[in-house]
């Protein structure tokens, strides 16, 4: 098989590859980083690439337009190297390199707030893994139970942990440390399987800590919070893009990606793996321990995350009747997934409800005491999708809405995440349509991100430039609304001031996909209700968790109808509770008991079941106005 | 470092060496078996070897003779290689050729006989590892739980099986699997931890039958069934001499050549894996399936057997106060311990109660069922060493009693195990004192098995040859009675009827150590009749289990002394108990848990602990005359 080079500019970096290679693949190999929201399927038309010498094998491209492909224009995900080849990958197709600087900054602030990671003091500390000292009578004639025996017994003498467990190497040491500290002793236990396992002895008085980490694997980006377990202090915190999202910006387009793609499974799951590695090696050294010194980890995320995490095909998740392999799941040894700590320690998964209600979502539940509330609460979870649990003590019910993943700049246009350079705010004025913005950090507007989107639909609806149903005045006539394809399109942002060569604008179809995603939540919201026989005023409280939460405006939010129409003490913004659950777990036995718990108490809506699907679609239509066809349920917004 | 050429006589067998290797180790390299009853402590004087050219650094030779030192005599175990040497092995030194051909025919019948390995009916088939065929229901919208809690269900469907577990190789098969077949599918689960572990899926209706294994591992032999665990059948038997036998003859040999030699635990851990591995493989080949089929395997042996088996250091096993590391084993992995079955499969071990009674007699007393008995009954194994237990359904005591391996010839000048050529059974003139023999396969002699021990002792007391306390008649003149260094023997065989070049002899030595032996398996029995306030007369039951067991003489063993004087209908030879409760448990999960409670349930008696020394003394020196100083224990046999 012929070897050929490939040359991808603007960075001139050089890969050399087989005959018949896909280019995109190529590309995440060569560690450049282009879009890929549809995960390969040739659908999303986000991986364009330019071929400026040479040739490439075009697959399906039908959905570029003959003009794009006589420029040289291919998908990048339907080529094949067949030569050398120098590709160009235009700015709109390349992941910024904005957004990978930003990495670093995350863990400092940005999506974790330290208010999000103090963990409550009702939590007593007894982590998955701790050490005790002992001190064990010494053996004679008349009381010769084994060394093993005689390490039980003193570990129980003020616990009650049945069923205790030693591993082999483990055991092989035990003789010799016991006598070599003349029976005193450090012992460290590991939870596991409802057992315990002594994991590791050391010497008495060790004054080394144990660590542990509790990580939040989101579709879009990694969390990761570096624990010391005899304190349960967070000593330091990482974060950074999930790196699957070469392969597509949901789950859906992760999932095809698998199916499409011979060995696409191992990709996607070395890929997560290999990030949360980096962020593990970022946080140790910041620490200053070593990786061996990290013996226990807690992962929450969503079901799909949780398949590729461990390395299981997702298929099955997409496809109806939408089942995953698994929902709650064993412990597995670290070395077993390559995850870069302890040998032989145990890495645990927070359960899952369903295909799309994963252990992000009971992770938030635990966070937020959510299961322990008088109250009737509402929590929504708005990632890169949407998640809702309703409940209280008594009763918890939860749903998907597949909203996806617009708020986070996903089938928008000119969306993007909340990154540098993204606009968050509009203002306009209502007689001339002129229109100022803030950037993040404020740079130059490349493009607009959710809050900023949220923002924009209320505006623009607010002044008349579209209509309840998303449709822009077909009376108005103005200079930044101008026809295109098939449809209309309104400029936010003339070229000349942008950060890009080009106008930042929102189309008709942007915003029907906007109305979209708000709709399917709001839809989801309306079907907890109904299937509990109650309405909007019984909800006693909101909380709004997720990355993206922290930075929506509420009334812009209700003013779409995004969220319901309750008064704003109602509402509380409670940040990455996935992370925050998942640290929670990781410093208490009981409440990782707890999770799987409510895990198993959460009633599962299934919005496309024969007698939920009629009733979800018309909830569906009506929400996808704005706010709502039905006013009533908007009072305070439509008076 | 200089590299020498060590070649071993008679078979000319080379093997090359750096200098200062030991001579010992090596020549269990190179093949050549050498005999090393101390374990390589210099003390026993079994590894006596000549050097016929070239030179070696002797190191202690204490206790070699000026004589044969002079003849070029060295203790193998206390000689380094530094030059090119050639080494003849003497026939006294050497592990026979018989030996090793007869390790064949032992599984055929000679060590286990047909009896020993059926499993009594009353135990039902619910193997340790076990298939079920299961139909599941198909999800649908509706019924949308995970595929692995469907299979969960469907397991527990008749069942009560808490705490599934599934790894995740069988995790990533999983999804597909089941649609492969349409929901219907079989599945093996493993029993680990107090837990099941779905170990494995396989079509439904799948004919191949899943195989285990039950293995005793004796300090001399090992023995090895293959099973089919969907019929309960045994359908390989295979035996061998534990090869360690290389190091030394008993546990104390051992554990002696543990603490003597670096890497010393690492090459008798891995001479029993290898050892079974190899009965693995010819159970295999006869049975004509692969290793894989072999799904799981039950191990017994004495506690030291066990600590090798496993890699644990044994050390502390010989030292007072004898603590084990552990008496109960949690399961392993086969490749965890290198057993070449299938990957992964558990590899469980009985537990012991003390570092003298182990998985073997917890084993034995599962097999016997003594612990559900009315009868009060009285176990015990004879093998390389002696352990005893008394008891029955409401109580359980057990004692070992350092008997020393004389039974199986060790410490006797001419003993040896019952193999071709030796002696088994005696018949002397009483006037002349002329003797008779016959000996295994009417071979030549070339020395005395156990049993012929046994009814050697008996006869020349009986004749008055020896008096009461084992001295050869002071009075006695006959040219078959003759002086040696410090000592008396009795020549029993004249070389040219022998098939060795000398006369085969018994020595007032070699009498000494057998009443000892006999002494202490007698004494520990009175010392558990002592301690439960009861006299030889509550026995109502002698259970005598042991390869050696099979082949005694009951009356001679209670002329010495050795037995009890009961009615012959009461004794028992029940075999290898130790390979029958380790099949039982391979084949009833309730009997391996059953075997825990045993242990848990029998109170271990340390003849040494100072409340029972004094007492163990006095009845070890009443009990080594013929039969006993009070001959009113013995009515039936002076009578
Ligand atoms: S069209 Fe290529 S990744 Fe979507
Ligand atoms: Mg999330
Ligand atoms: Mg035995």
């Amino acid at each position: 098989m012929a070897g050929y080079t490939v040359s991808f500019l603007p960075n001139e970096i050089e890969i050399n590859c087989d005959s018949g290679t896909n280019l995109l693949e190529l590309a995440a190999d060569a560690g450049v980083e282009i879009k890929a929201v549809c995960g390969g399927a040739g659908s999303c038309g986000k991986c364009q690439v330019i071929v400026k010498e040479g040739k490439v094998n075009k697959l399906d491209q039908g959905i570029l337009s003959p003009d794009k492909l006589e420029q040289g224009y291919v998908l990048a995900c339907k080529a094949e190297v067949i030569s050398d080849v120098v590709i160009e990958v235009p700015p709109e197709s390349r992941l910024s390199k904005h957004q990978i600087l930003l990495d670093d900054d995350m863990g400092d602030g940005e999506y974790l707030t330290e208010e999000d990671l103090n963990i409550d003091d009702r939590v007593e500390l007894s982590p998955l893994y701790q050490r005790l000292e002992l001190e064990l009578n010494e053996p004679s004639l008349v009381d010769n139970a084994s060394d093993l025996e005689r390490l039980y017994t003193e570990i129980n003498r003020d616990r009650n942990l049945p069923d205790l467990k030693t591993p082999l190497p483990v055991l092989k040491e035990l003789a010799s440390h016991l006598r070599e500290y003349d029976w005193e002793t450090g012992v460290s236990l590991a939870a596991v399987n409802g057992n315990y396992e002594v994991a590791e002895l050391s010497a008495p008085d060790d004054e080394n800590s144990d660590y542990g980490i509790a990580v939040d694997i989101g579709t879009t980006t990694l969390a990761l919070n570096l624990v010391d377990l005899s304190t349960g202090k967070t000593v330091a915190m990482e974060g950074a893009y999930n790196k699957q999202a070469n392969y597509g910006d949901d789950v859906i387009g992760r999932i095809n990606f698998v199916k499409e793609n011979d060995g696409g499974l191992e990709r996607l799951h070395q890929s997560i793996i290999k990030s949360i590695n980096e962020l593990i090696e970022n946080a140790a050294t910041k620490q200053g321990i070593e990786h061996s010194d990290i013996k226990t980890a807690v992962f929450a995320g969503n079901t799909t995350m949780a398949h590729l995490f461990l390395g299981i095909d997702p298929n099955n998740i997409r496809l109806d009747p939408y089942i995953p392999t698994l929902n709650f799941i064993p412990p597995v040894r670290a070395n077993e997934l390559g995850i870069n700590i302890k040998e032989e320690s145990w890495v645990y998964c927070l359960p899952g409800v369903a295909s799309f209600v994963g252990g992000d979502i009971t992770s938030g539940v635990l966070a937020t005491e959510l299961s322990k509330q008088d109250k009737i609460t509402l929590f929504i979870d708005i990632g890169t999708n949407g998640e809702l649990v309703l409940g209280n003590q008594d009763w918890l019910m939860t749903c998907s809405c597949s909203a996806g993943p617009a708020f986070e700049g996903g089938g928008i246009e000119y969306g993007m995440r909340a990154m540098t350079g993204a606009i968050e705010l509009f203002d306009i004025d209502e007689e001339t349509y002129e229109m100022k913005y803030s950037t993040i950090d404020d740079a130059p507007p490349i493009g607009v991100c959710g809050s900023g989107l949220i923002n924009l639909i209320a505006i623009l609806n607010e002044v008349g430039i579209i209509n309840r149903s998303g449709k822009f005045d077909s009376e108005l006539e103005h200079e930044r609304l101008r026809d295109r394809d098939y449809e209309k399109e309104f400029v936010l942002v003339p070229k000349e001031e942008a950060g890009i060569d080009k106008d930042i604008v929102i189309t008709e179809n942007d915003i029907k996909n906007l109305l979209r995603s708000k709709g399917a939540i709001y839809a989801g919201i309306r079907m907890m209700l109904r299937n509990m026989s109650l309405t909007e005023d019984f909800i006693e409280q909101v909380l709004v968790a997720g990355g993206f939460g922290n930075y929506i405006n509420l009334d812009d939010a209700k003013k779409i109808g995004l969220l319901p129409d309750l008064p704003a003490d109602k509402f509380k913004f409670v940040g990455n509770t996935s992370l925050k659950g998942a640290k929670i777990s990781l410093l208490s036995k009981d409440a990782f008991d707890r999770v799987e718990e409510i895990a198993k108490k959460m009633t599962y809506l299934e919005l496309s079941a024969e007698d939920q699907s009629q009733d979800f679609m018309d909830e569906f239509v009506s929400a996808q106005f704005i706010p709502h066809t039905d006013l009533s349920l908007f009072p305070s917004v439509t008076e």
